[in-house]
């Protein structure tokens, strides 16, 4: 097997097929040290279950994905989002608190589109600075920290109503940068003519939760959600971007989150290799310890 | 037949199937005073007799579509561009001088993507600034007002890596307004957080040369270039936007461009009624005009 980045953790999304065991025993099995996890897989075999998993696997704990979706007006699907963005919280504490030393319990939060029938994107934007007003102490009680991920604006209308990473610097910025951070996900931002002073300033803030990457590359696939690809394969300036966020002094793990259903469709092992070579060819080179070198 | 607003525009995108000479018939049949053209259907009869038919046909000219697609390196594909913009430049005022009073020499600019294989969105914009400038005195010469467009970021990679108004706005700030503006098409800004105050400040820097409307729906279609909607469909606010734009005195004719399958598979007289009267519904009630009354 060759080196694996020390660095590199597998988000749970880039091998959507497999449990939570099969994900667990295939990113050991390969040399990674570190895993973003889902909630679904986590909540199929319960918590606690979860959690002793975790610990047994060895792997560090770098992210909970996702929770978040809460654009609604106040009503009862506002509460029963509230409700279950709380779950979350304890879900991320408890899973962290799993984890191998270098786990932190990073909650990644997407915002969520306009409600049905709404055209009011403003409107919709405020009601997400609401809701993390309302989880902020939450999960400020837990240890958490809450990660605002922009998501490129093809989501803007039906998943996602923050779209630039000054965006959700902006949000953030009325609370403590240890219970609200941001996500950097470079096939979100890529394109945005300001990615770079917003990375220098989410670290000047001290926002950056996670760092994430995969490459972008067209034409796109009919569903447009699973369009994201290994770093490498795509347009994405990872030396850039990944030098930015290293220059902020970021130093957590780095996540390959991709969905893909020519990757999905492949088996774990194989996903996971991939996914470690191409991290280190496209991105173990512009690292602080590679760059210092 | 319904009362057509007089600032509508029919862009011949809208119409794709129609030649130039059943795309103005239809536009005078059904009431619309006003037509933006694209090149290729001008080039199929030749510029002068182009220009004769859009005299005859009484219509203003509201913009021609559309030229750029300049942001390789230097070499002959640049140089061919380049000459290329140049005829577009000429093409645009030939045809503005043979509208009715009221048209207006406008030629709407997209950047271009990265050129293959590589990975510089960076110096890709740059190369646009640069074609800008070297295109600036012959339009100064024509008269001709360049209308740099920013594209949806998800065009970002294969066909313009100008996603902003705002950043349209910063390459045009090199120029004088007159030779060269800004494109305000809702489908492409609707998503952005700063698209109101970037309305405004294009607007007190005189540089929205033409305000194009369709609207935003999802789930996006296979090909995403052909996912626009007639305005009210989706789910932009056009009360806001256009109120946006009419506050800065913008008063130039508005355009419907539409790109879209099943629109295009009409006949062209039910297009123009349709485009029309959504314009009526969506855009029309938030027209100076109707505001003040």
């Amino acid at each position: 097997m060759s080196t694996v980045d020390p660095r590199l953790s597998i988000n749970q999304g880039t091998i959507k097929r497999a449990d939570l065991a099969e994900a667990l025993r295939a990113t050991v099995a390969n040399g990674v040290q570190s895993i973003g996890l889902w909630r679904e897989p986590v909540q199929e075999v319960g918590l606690t279950t979860a959690a002793k998993m975790l610990a047994d696997s060895g792997l560090r704990f770098s992210t909970h994905c996702r929770s978040g979706f809460f654009t609604m007006p106040e009503g009862p699907a506002r509460r029963s989002s509230i409700d279950d963005n709380l779950v979350a919280i304890e879900e991320a504490a408890t899973l962290a608190a799993a984890g191998a030393a270098g786990s932190f319990p990073v909650l990644v939060l997407v915002a969520g589109g306009l409600p049905e029938g709404s055209r009011d994107v403003i409107g919709a934007r405020e009601r997400v600075r609401d809701a993390i007003g309302e989880l902020a102490p939450a999960a400020k009680a837990a240890g958490v920290q809450l990660a605002i991920e922009p998501l490129h604006p093809m989501f803007a209308s039906d998943r996602c109503v923050v779209s630039t990473l000054g965006q959700s610097l902006d949000i953030a910025a009325d609370f403590d940068p240890e219970v609200v951070g941001v996500t950097v996900d470079t096939f979100h931002i890529w394109w945005d003519p300001d990615v770079l002073t917003s990375i220098e300033r989410a670290g000047r803030e001290g926002r950056i939760a996670t760092y994430q990457v995969c490459d972008w590359k067209t034409p796109l696939p009919a569903n447009v959600l699973n369009s994201r690809h290994y770093p490498g394969d795509g347009v994405i300036d990872f030396a850039s971007l990944t030098r930015a966020v290293e220059a902020t002094g970021y130093d957590r793990d780095i996540e390959v989150e991709i969905f893909n259903e020519e990757i999905w469709a492949k088996d774990t092992d194989t996903i996971v290799r991939e996914t470690a070579a191409s991290f280190g060819s496209a991105v173990t080179p512009h690292l602080r310890a590679a760059v210092a070198s």
